[in-house]
């Protein structure tokens, strides 16, 4: 069970009503069915449902996510001390973009939250040689995107690399609010790149989360408030995808043109308790 | 005769060497042949080239235009005092789209530079129902984009307009920077609108001016440094289209998969002695 954090479990500092209770009720489930099984090794095997948290986050390091979900009341281990068989982790496109960064060495140019930097702290950004986008409103301002126009033209081998490229998002006060993924157009037309997006809906972002758990696609389920990156990347991949009415959710969702959720709910924990009834 | 003005006529402050007084030979080769006709009304007929300057800017408003054609030597006619007779005018994407707004009562979010605004004094910008975004670095930060982009999806029948869509300039310092066009796609990304694109390379824009003088587009030739913009809307509009080696051409723009410009000069100067040989 692939879950989206903002917008579907929380929006800002505030549980959406029911979702963490309902995220426990399929933890029980685990530990139930671990419980029955005979090797500590096979947690799928065992029929308890595996919990991933798959978040676009463009703005919050990995201590911060873990933080908050444990102000919330899901306790999750520090990062270091996470185990193979933990029936529940954190995946987010910050953390696969410093991976990718530093499986290729690349040195970059980082267009990122003050909140953010934490995760890319150990990489090199001298004389750099890639363009790292994501939600960064202090970032957002033309001077600085005219530097990272600048090196893209300067180099033409240097990566646009966004953390994801999200439309729009909901904010506390109610209002949608511009996503990573205009500043993210903005450069792409600009300086005529595609930039290369790490998180949802980028299937490769979803491979490696279900590689993580060990499953195939369609014994998979991502449940998610973006019809686009959650939704439709999920099912591009192979998953079934279940949309839920909160957050950035907008009615004209549920009749768009190309994108047809296999599930509309109301919120994540009816999501929940439909897949546990089957379960 | 269609001509660019940034990075064609001048960059900045300084006209690009010997563009001025190319465009004089032009004029005086008009005046010589208004001479030779019967009546001052056949203008065109007269066989004098007329000369449009078409000009995307939309940073600048007629009246800074004019000032800065007058201190580079070629002084034109202040607006209320221009003739229908004239051989050389100015067509601005910012005065076109002043019209644009007035024939639709619409009352805009202005994303403008401060020396435009003067050619928008008069439009009621209270409750805003449209957005109107140029070249105005002043503006393009997180909040002040936000708040077009709310503008937009609290109102869906609000035009998103673009005084044009460039996607980068030359600058002073040699450098390309970011034209307004990265900041049109930002807010098209996000908003899922489609921007009305008020300047050049829009066809409605060269019809206008076509119009003005009183010709058919195989009569005319459209000459700038944007391959995009000048060279491929003009031949989009039917004209021919000449290109520049100054301003933001480069080099790479002899060799693009889909424009073939007309011609390819060195410079205005060299484009308009080939345009006179043939005249």
């Amino acid at each position: 069970m692939l879950i989206d954090l903002s917008g579907t479990l929380h929006i800002d500092e505030r549980a959406i009503p029911g979702s963490i209770e309902a995220v426990k009720r399929v933890l029980q489930s685990h530990s139930k069915s671990t419980t029955t099984t005979t090797t500590a090794t096979t947690t799928t095997a065992g029929g308890g449902l595996q919990v991933r948290f798959v978040t676009n986050t463009s703005k919050e390091s990995a201590a911060s996510l873990r933080a908050r979900l444990g102000r919330l009341g899901l306790p999750l281990p520090a990062e270091g001390e996470t185990q193979m068989e933990d029936p529940v982790k954190i995946f987010s496109s910050l953390t696969a973009a410093r991976t990718f960064l530093r499986s290729r060495s690349l040195r970059p140019l980082l267009l990122l939250s003050p909140n953010s930097l934490s995760d890319f702290a150990d990489l090199d950004t001298r004389d750099p040689n890639a363009v790292v986008i994501g939600l960064a409103p202090d970032a957002f301002h033309y001077e600085r995107l005219n530097e990272a126009f600048r090196l893209l033209v300067a180099n033409p081998a240097a990566p646009l690399i966004a953390v994801n490229k999200s439309r729009y998002m909901k904010v506390a006060d109610g209002f949608l609010s511009l996503g990573a993924g205009a500043f993210v157009s903005a450069l792409e037309f600009s300086s005529g790149r595609t930039a290369h997006v790490i998180g949802k809906p980028s299937q490769g972002f979803f491979q490696t989360v279900l590689d993580d758990i060990g499953c195939t696609a369609d014994e998979a389920v991502m449940i998610g408030d973006d019809l686009v990156d959650d939704v439709g990347g999920a099912q591009a991949a192979g998953l079934r995808g279940f949309l839920v009415r909160t957050g950035k959710f907008r009615a004209e969702d549920e009749h768009h043109e190309q994108i047809h959720p296999d599930g509309i709910f109301n919120d994540l924990a009816a999501a929940i308790d439909h897949i546990l009834s089957f379960h």
